[in-house]
């Protein structure tokens, strides 16, 4: 039987660490698409690596995912599908959307080499597909390409040249995500990475000078100690499975009921880094998708709030809406569509009412008397002229509803699949540095993923979480390794 | 001339420190109200007490306020006023309107001991004029009692009885927070806790087991170190004069051009408390004030957005409007008044267009066609009726908008004097312990006032945040003359 080990500290100091189990030059904590670059990455710069993991295996919440990766600026499959891109249309984009006080150094360092971290994936065998699905969030088929944020939305469209970037891993079915970390798993062992599964990491272990010098663990009941001559990354997750950090710093997102993590988004990594002196930053933002856009169709219906009145241009992307619905609207919205609009939605959603009359169908919901009727009679009149003065949703999706009956699908909280992760976390530089709250590096400590705040804090676009952490995940790598030669060379 | 000392560690451990320059049971970092209350409790509780402040004299931003202290459940101002009151229906109130997420701990424990803070407030030679001055944010004259929040506002007049609760401290003017800070100093120098100014603390020392154990100082250019034997309370203020900090956090109060707060109000305590290991947690909130409620009848008229559309009851208290206008609205807000409403507001707002008609201001406003016509249509019928089917503003507040000309104000963050300072701060015990990111308390270190998150994460009512820093700041500093014993005693 395992030894309880009790609470684990939050820090040790490594004069209380007896005796060191392993060591390497850099020790990375997770073995989700963060983990598996950082440790790819500072193999590739020669350091010996031991990758730990808490699961039976590689994965992390990129393979739960659906497999979407935020790439542009020029790559082969934009090219191939016939779209022009440039990395500075996709910085603008990024800088736009991804606002207020978005890392502005992150945005145009990925918009720079975001060519080149694709030719890198393709390089660790991930394969893609040059094929263009189209709009939507993610790709059932083996297809690859499609828009996957607000891009043709309003006011982006006028700030950005519009390209489709969401570049979906080549797999039949919602298991792409689980494609590219097998390719990447694979990959990781080719690196000559050292790997320990089941290893639970959950204190870092700093010297005298408060410099990072390893991590102590929970394996098999008894307690390891791993000691990192470079430096530890961490790449272990967001804290969305952390029912008590998520009411202290993000107490909105409890409402959503699908949380997008395994069960290391624990917030561990996060609190091991603060505990070490690093910062976390934007705690209180997460990505909340709203599935509303399937059939695509939906997007001509019209969002409403509880007062029966439009908050959002409904063609901005799900995560935008989903943000707005939540974070503006306390997750109490719901689409109106008419005979002609309406379509069966995917995921499968309660109509909250049909009614032959717009006048009925706000009865029903209780809205307010003749809010939801005038809220429809302004839409209906300008988009019967193809105009949306109050949020310039696209022409293409404006046509007046007016064919009974009249349905209200439910998107309260309570009631649709609001899907949501964290995207808050340790501060952290372009090259993948946790800094302390005064903006000073912590010595030997390095980042990347959810466990970081990365190129969004909000705005989010599909992909950009894999992205993040697979282009930051190698920089944090490559950082600890090269801090490693530095120390034996010294 | 001062010697340069550099930019200050985060952190010092006690073998770093050659000579103690001073020691106490407690040190006490900070002489505004939150400083002031923990040094006289400690004092009374037996300890010797260090009281460190880096301006010239105690005041800190409790002296730059309104001198408002929330404070209720039957004092005997409101009694003599004529007010009924309970701490069960204060404990209603607040509980409601400082969600999410608010620290139910404190506000029961801060209801239930409301009233006899106000007795120690008295009894520190704090004087109230037992006068009721009615709604408005602040008293002008030396009268006390006033509804300082949203008890009168649905929903929260039918989840708790209301009462008003703001509590002025006697003093003509607006000088009332200076009387308050002069009645506290005075205390504090009467309760012989020794007292250094211009003494700018910088880096908490902790010893080989992590517990803080002092405080390192800048002194006329010069490192003075200063030991605490039970505990530090760190009480130096918010962080809304620190633009990285606010960018880094809480990005959309960078919009607010007046900052309540001093030079101390730059993070400092919050950075040191973190780097000893403590959580900072809802870094993201404030308190938001947009004044547009004097005078009253002002409320009579209706705010809209830029899109012509009302987002909130008018007559929620201005924290509650501001933090609506300006995280839901981006800060882009207009009061619309008509010719029988209009007044000269205080303070002094630009008049955005004036107009014999509402279709001519809505175009002077460049609001969408047609959209502020249907919005107010909608709220002149129903507000002949007494009601307001949308937000349920008061049926006394409502009244047809209907004698020209139409004017509208201009509550927009590019022109109007939105007030903002940081709720956000370390995350402590009811008992003023710092907690760290697991929730375990760091040992030797206490907090209190906007150094900490406090009784409102939000939902602000005026005069919480004085209550909370004197309230909190005195269990702080008792705790930590409880450790000092201990220790000794040990």
């Amino acid at each position: 039987m395992a030894r309880d080990l009790g609470k684990p500290a939050a820090l040790r100091s490594a004069d209380s660490i007896a005796r060191w189990d392993d060591e390497a030059d850099v020790v990375v904590v997770g073995y989700g698409g963060a983990g598996a670059a950082a440790a790819i990455a500072a193999r590739a710069a020669g350091a010996d690596v031991l990758l730990l993991e808490r699961a039976g295996g590689g994965g992390g919440t990129t393979a739960l995912s659906t497999g979407q990766i935020y790439l542009g600026g020029g790559t082969p499959i934009q090219t191939a599908c016939g779209f022009e891109d440039s990395p500075e249309a996709m910085c603008a984009y990024l800088l736009a959307s991804c606002g207020p006080s978005a890392d502005e150094a992150k945005i145009r360092l990925f918009a720079a080499e975001s060519v080149a971290h694709f030719h890198w994936l393709v390089a660790q065998g991930v394969p893609f597909k040059a094929s263009y699905y189209g709009e939507g969030s993610y790709t059932p088929t083996d297809d690859c390409l499609s828009y996957s944020g607000s891009e043709l939305a309003w006011p982006y469209r006028e700030l950005a040249r519009p390209a489709p970037r969401g570049h979906t891993v080549q797999q039949a079915g919602i298991e792409a995500g689980g494609m590219l970390m097998r390719a990447l798993t694979a990959a990781t062992e080719r690196s000559g990475a050292r790997i320990r599964t089941d290893t639970l990491c959950e204190t870092l272990v700093v010297d005298g000078a408060r410099r990072v010098a390893g991590v102590v663990a929970r394996v098999d009941g008894r307690e390891a100690c791993y000691r990192a001559r470079g430096g530890v990354v961490l790449a272990a997750g967001g804290f969305i499975n952390n029912k008590a950090m998520v009411e202290r710093y993000a107490p909105l997102l409890r409402k959503c009921r699908f949380r997008a993590g395994c069960d290391g988004d624990d917030g561990r990594g996060i609190r091991m880094g603060m505990a070490a002196g690093g910062a976390a930053i934007r705690m209180d933002v997460g990505c909340i998708v709203l599935p509303f856009t399937v059939p695509k169709q939906l997007v001509k219906g019209i969002l409403v709030n509880r007062r029966g009145a439009r908050f959002i241009a409904e063609d901005l992307y799900q995560t935008v809406v989903g943000e707005a619905a939540l974070l503006r609207e306390n997750g109490e919205v719901f689409l109106i569509a008419d005979n002609a609009v309406f379509a069966r939605p995917f995921p499968e959603t309660e109509i909250a009412a049909v009614e032959e009359t717009v006048a009925d169908l706000e009865r029903t919901l209780a809205f307010p008397d003749g809010s939801l009727q005038q809220t429809m009679a302004f839409y209906n009149a300008h988009a019967a002229r193809g105009e949306d003065p109050l949020f310039r949703k696209h022409p293409d999706n404006l046509v007046p509803l007016v064919h009974p009956p009249f349905a209200a699908l439910d998107y309260t909280t309570a009631k649709a699949l609001y899907t949501v992760f964290t995207l808050g976390g340790l501060h952290t530089t372009p090259e993948g540095v946790v800094l302390n709250p005064d903006g000073d590096p912590v010595s030997g400590l390095y980042a990347a993923g959810r466990t970081t705040s990365g190129l969004a804090a909000q705005g989010y676009s599909s992909g950009l979480s894999i992205a993040d952490a697979t282009f930051f995940g190698r920089r944090a790598g490559r950082a600890a390794a090269a801090r490693a030669r530095h120390s034996v060379g010294g």
